[in-house]
């Protein structure tokens, strides 16, 4: 078990991607107006595209993992304006308050619009609620540049 | 009830104020080299500064509410860097699928670090558990100047 600098565990690439696989709820955090926003959001990891664009000799820990994060927002918001073309973090957590546990992965990245045609009916065919009641009709995909993941070694927490 | 465009039920500070009470787990998101980073972080509400000063004529909703949430670190950290003496926003939320319903309080201020003995021995009487096994020792304070919640009405999560 490889543990950071604070005595959590480290988390490689394919344990960060289960845990996102096995969650929907996360949190944006975006700058905007040189502050921090955040926002809470659901989101389904989309690995379609993996098959079509991993080239040859790019492993999940090569940096190049094609999987991708998918949210839903309505046109026209504050999270939009301050997400699309910009560096994002997006955090997944869960905590056992019973056995003092708990992890946590961060992904980094830049947010963009879905805007093609073919990508949209992909998108739209995945199972990914919305957040709240109104109507979000667009979708931002998250591609990670980074992905950071820890874990309260069980017994350890305080 | 007071729904805000995306049809969210506005919370008032009250209302805002008792869920961070309730809970123990947010997220903390700083601006760190132009790009936003976020943290898991165990808080507390600390509300023994209320009657001290609090002052005539500032009720819950003036703005001027004295509670404050407090947090632990480790000395020399990322966090610790870009969060003491800059604009930081914390998140708390709680979401129940079975339902489709809610909530989320995101908390804007400025995280202080606490250094007085006064301040320090009042602060370590708190029931605040750190994130994790590592030794932090040094404790943050951030007094909100902006508190929004919102709730999923229950029935209008799709």
């Amino acid at each position: 078990m490889k543990l950071d600098r604070n005595g959590l565990e480290v988390l490689d690439s394919d344990e960060c991607w289960q845990l996102l696989s096995e969650n929907h709820l996360g949190r944006l955090a975006v700058v905007a107006g040189n502050r921090p926003e955040i926002f809470p959001l659901n989101y389904v990891v989309d690995d379609s595209l993996l098959d079509a664009t991993r080239t040859e000799g790019s492993g999940p820990d090569s940096g190049e993992d094609s999987r991708s994060l998918v949210f839903r927002t309505a046109p026209g918001t504050k999270l939009a304006a301050a997400a699309v073309g910009f560096p994002v973090a997006f955090e997944v957590d869960s905590a056992d308050p019973m056995f003092h546990t708990g992890w946590s992965v961060v992904v980094h990245g830049t947010a963009q619009l879905v805007e093609t045609t073919d990508e949209l009916l992909q998108v739209e065919a995945l199972p990914l609620r919305p957040w709240g009641p109104s109507d979000k009709r667009h979708y931002l995909r998250l591609c990670p540049t980074e992905l950071d993941g820890r874990r309260i070694p069980r017994g350890t927490g305080h």
